[in-house]
C-alpha cells in the first residue's frame, strides 16, 4: 500500500552542515544528493538543530531554484509513506488552500467533486491562525471522527470517492521537523520551504492532480499578491516536475468568504451551497474552483460542461448526498445534514451595530477570525471548540448601512467573553462615504 | 580594578525570540534595550540556540545599523569585566589585526610603543586559519608565559608597561557564545559581528585608543578589498562612538609579510626590524601603523616627529630592550632575544626551485600558511608547535627567478610531512613571463 524510497545509494561525500550552510548563504544551488542528505540528517537527528536554523535563514534570504524546491519537495515526501491509490480506477484529485477566514468551500468541493466520481483523497495539514479546519467544522456533527488510519482512509477512498481526515504523521514526517523549527524561527514565509512544506505532504496522499488555492489578503498568511502570484508558480512547477496535473487560483482573502465564520455556522452555509445556494463570493469559488477539478479529472473536457457538470450536481442534490455519505462513513450523524437546525444554537445572538451611515470600505479578515476565536474556545488550547459560537449574516465590502443597523451577527453562550471579541470586530470594519470596488474573488489562473 | 553594568533596569516588556528574529529578518533596526535582552538571553542560556543562530544569521543578511553595531559591541563589553587602567598614567592604546601570513608586526610594535613611552594592553584572541598568534610566536623562547591572570596583566603593565597574553575569558563572554555559534552557522562574515566581537574585547582591556590593521587578501579572511573598508569604518565608528580614540589602515595580505613565516624564524625577523633592518614591506607596516600609535597616544604631533620618534627607537635599540623586559616578566629567557642564534633549528632545510623562469606574480599567501602548518604540527591539534619549522627567504612579488633558483628555504624536522607541504608551496607560487606591479602594503586609512 504505501512505497519507500529505494534509490540506490551513490558515491557521496558528506559535506560539513557549516559548508553546507555557506553555500547556500553565498547563493549557491544546492544538488539533489545534498537536499537529500539534508533531510536525511534532520531525520535521522544528525543535523544540530542550530545548523539546520541558520540554513533555513540563509534560505529564506538566498532562496532556492525551481529544481531546488522540486528536489526538497520530492526529498520530504519520500521521508515518509506515499500513499498508493492506483488500485482505484476512477480520477483522484485532492484540493489545497493556504487557508482563509470563512472558507468552507472544502466541504462543498469534496462531495462535488465525489459526485462528479473524482476521488478526493484529502488530508488536512498544519492549523495557524487565519482558519478552522474543515475537520473542526464537521466536529459540529456529533460523532464525526477526522482521524483515520491510512489503510482506513483508503479503504474509505476506495468506497465512496472522498475522505476529509487530520494529516497522517506517517507522511512526510521531515517536513514536521521542518515545520517546528521554522514556527521559532521566523522563517515560515519562504516560498521554497511553503511549497516543499504543502506539496509534499499534498502529494504523498496518492492523488494524481491538485487544485491549488492561494489566498491573498489581510485574512491569508501571504498579505502580497505579488507573493501569493509566485506561490501559486512555485507549486504548481514543483507539482508538475513530480507528474502532477496541477492548477492553481490566486483567490481574494480581504474579507471573510460568504455570510458566516464559525463551526455549525459554516456547516450550515456549506449546506446552502450544496444546494446551489448562499453567498455569491463562495458560489462564484466554488464554481471555479470545481470547475478546475472536473477538468484536472478529466471527467469534462470543455470549459461550458466543467460549468454544466459543477452546476448540475449543485442543483439536484447529488453533491449533498454524498457529503451526507462522507459524514456518515466517518461515524458522524447525517441526519444533521438533512436538518441543520439540529446542529449547535448559541443562547445569545446579537449584532454589532454600525458606528456610522456609510459603506462597507475594508474588513480585517484576521480580526473577525480572532473574535471567533476568542468566542469559540479555541484560543486556549485545551479546550473544547464550542461549535454555536461565530457571526453570520456578514455584511460585505461594498454594502451600505444606517448608523446603527448590524454590520453581522454574533453568536455566543460566554457573556465573558463578549467585550473582547467586540473590540476585534469592531477594529475589523472600516466604513466610509464612498462605494468601493468589491474585489474580484479569482484574481489569476496558474496552470 | 574591573567594572560592572550598572545601567537601572526600565521598563522592557520581553519580546518573543521569534518576533526579533522576524524583526531583524524585516530589514528593522534593534532597540538598545532588545539587543541588551538579547545578549542577556544568550548569556543565560534562555534563549534557545537554534534561534540565535537564526537570528545571526538574519544579521548577516540584513545587517546592523552603525547605532546598533555600537549597541552590540557596548554590551557585549559589559557582559563581562572591564579593566581599568586609569591609575596608570601613561597613554594606553592597543593594536589589533585581523591577522595575516607572515605578520610579526605585534612582536615589533609593542616594544617599539614601549619606548616611545605607550602602554600596551595587548590580549590576542581567537585564532584561525591565517594566523599564528604572537604569543605562539614567542613561546619559541624558553619560559615566556603568555596567559596571565587579570591581576599579573595589569600589574605588569603598571611595572614595564606592556604585555602579550592570551584573551582572558572573563571579558566579553558574551562573545564566546556568539563566536562558537557563529563558526558553527556560517555567519563568521557578518560586519556588525565581527565588529562587536572584536571591539568588545579589545575595548574591555583598559585602552584608551586602537590602532586596527585590516588585512584584505587571499591570506586574510577578508577576501574584498570593499569589505575590509567598510570593516575598517565600521570598527573605528564604533570604536569612536564608545569614547575611544581609533584609526584603522586597511593593508594588502595578498602575499606573505616578510621573508619567514614560523615561530622561532619570525621572532629572528623581529628581531631584525628592532634593529631597523629586515624587510622593507615588514619596514614600511611598521612604521606606518608605529606613526599611528604615537600619534594616537599624543606622544607625536606631527606626522615628521611620529616618523622619527619610530625611526629612533628602532635605531637606538630601545625597543629591542623592551621586547627583552616583556619576554622577561613573562617568564622567558631574555638571552635568546640578544642571541637569536640559540632558537630552536631545523635539522634539514631545502630550497622551493622555480619551475621555470620568470616573475613571481602571484603568492597565495593561504597555501604558504598551510604547508607551515603541517611543517610545524599545528594542524594536530594535540601536538605542540615545532618551533624550528616555517619558511624563510620568501621570494616575494615581482622577484624575477631563473629555472631551479630557490623560491623559499624551507625548514624542517619530519621528513614524513614534507611532501604534503611541499604541494602547498608549489600551489601558492604563480610565475609569469612579466614583471608585475608589487601591490602597496597601505591602501587606505580611514580614521
Amino acid at each position: 500500500m504505501t512505497s519507500k524510497r529505494t534509490i540506490p545509494a551513490r558515491r557521496f561525500i558528506k559535506p560539513s552542515f557549516s559548508s553546507l550552510i555557506e553555500k547556500k548563504r553565498d547563493g549557491q544551488e544546492f544538488t539533489k544528493e545534498e537536499i537529500r542528505y539534508i533531510i536525511d540528517s534532520t531525520l535521522d537527528g544528525e543535523m544540530p538543530q542550530h545548523q539546520l536554523a541558520a540554513l533555513l535563514m540563509a534560505i529564506y534570504f538566498a532562496n532556492m531554484s525551481a529544481q531546488e524546491t522540486a528536489t526538497l519537495t520530492e526529498e520530504m515526501m519520500l521521508s515518509g509513506e506515499v500513499i498508493d491509490l492506483s488500485h482505484i480506477a476512477k480520477p483522484k484529485i485532492d484540493k489545497y488552500t493556504t487557508g482563509g477566514v470563512g472558507d468552507k468551500a472544502a466541504l462543498v468541493l469534496v462531495p462535488l467533486a465525489m459526485a462528479a466520481g473524482v476521488v478526493v483523497p484529502m488530508m488536512c495539514g498544519v492549523e495557524h491562525d487565519y482558519i478552522i479546519s474543515p475537520i473542526d467544522k464537521l466536529r459540529a456533527v456529533p460523532g464525526f471522527d477526522g482521524k483515520l488510519s491510512i489503510e482506513a482512509f483508503t479503504k474509505q477512498l476506495a468506497k465512496i470517492g472522498g475522505a476529509i481526515v487530520k494529516q497522517d504523521e506517517n507522511l512526510a514526517p521531515a517536513d514536521a521537523h521542518f515545520y517546528a523549527l521554522r514556527k521559532e524561527t521566523g522563517t515560515i514565509p519562504s516560498l521554497p520551504l511553503i511549497t516543499g512544506s504543502v506539496l509534499s505532504k499534498k502529494l504523498a496522499e496518492g492523488a494524481e492532480g491538485l487544485v491549488i488555492d492561494i489566498k491573498w489578503g489581510n485574512g491569508s498568511f501571504i498579505k502580497d499578491l505579488e507573493q501569493a502570484k509566485q506561490l501559486a508558480r512555485s507549486m504548481t512547477r514543483v507539482g508538475r516536475s513530480m507528474k502532477r496535473r496541477c492548477v492553481a487560483l490566486v483567490t481574494d482573502m480581504n474579507q471573510p468568504l460568504g455570510d458566516t465564520v464559525g463551526t455549525a455556522l459554516e456547516v450550515k452555509e456549506a449546506i446552502q451551497l450544496l444546494k446551489g445556494e448562499g453567498p455569491e463570493d463562495l458560489q462564484e469559488l466554488i464554481l471555479k474552483l470545481g470547475m478546475e477539478v472536473v477538468r484536472l479529472a478529466g471527467v469534462a473536457g470543455s470549459t461550458l460542461s466543467a460549468k454544466q457538470t459543477v452546476q448540475r450536481h449543485l442543483s439536484d442534490g447529488t453533491a449533498l448526498e454524498k457529503l451526507k455519505d462522507l459524514v456518515k462513513a466517518q461515524g458522524g450523524d447525517a441526519s444533521y445534514i438533512d436538518n441543520p437546525e439540529k446542529l449547535p444554537v448559541a443562547r445569545h445572538v446579537r449584532k454589532l451595530p454600525a458606528p456610522k451611515r456609510g459603506y462597507v470600505h475594508m474588513i480585517n479578515a484576521s480580526y473577525i477570525m480572532q473574535g471567533v476565536s476568542i468566542l469559540n474556545g479555541s484560543t486556549d488550547k485545551k479546550g473544547k471548540i464550542d461549535h454555536a459560537a461565530g457571526v453570520s449574516e456578514v455584511r460585505k465590502v461594498g454594502t451600505q448601512v444606517k448608523q446603527g443597523e448590524p454590520l453581522m451577527m454574533i453568536h455566543y453562550n460566554d457573556e465573558a467573553k463578549l467585550e473582547q471579541a467586540l473590540e476585534c470586530f469592531k477594529t475589523a470594519y472600516r466604513l466610509a462615504p464612498k462605494r468601493p470596488t468589491p474585489p474580484p474573488i479569482v484574481v489569476e489562473r496558474v496552470a
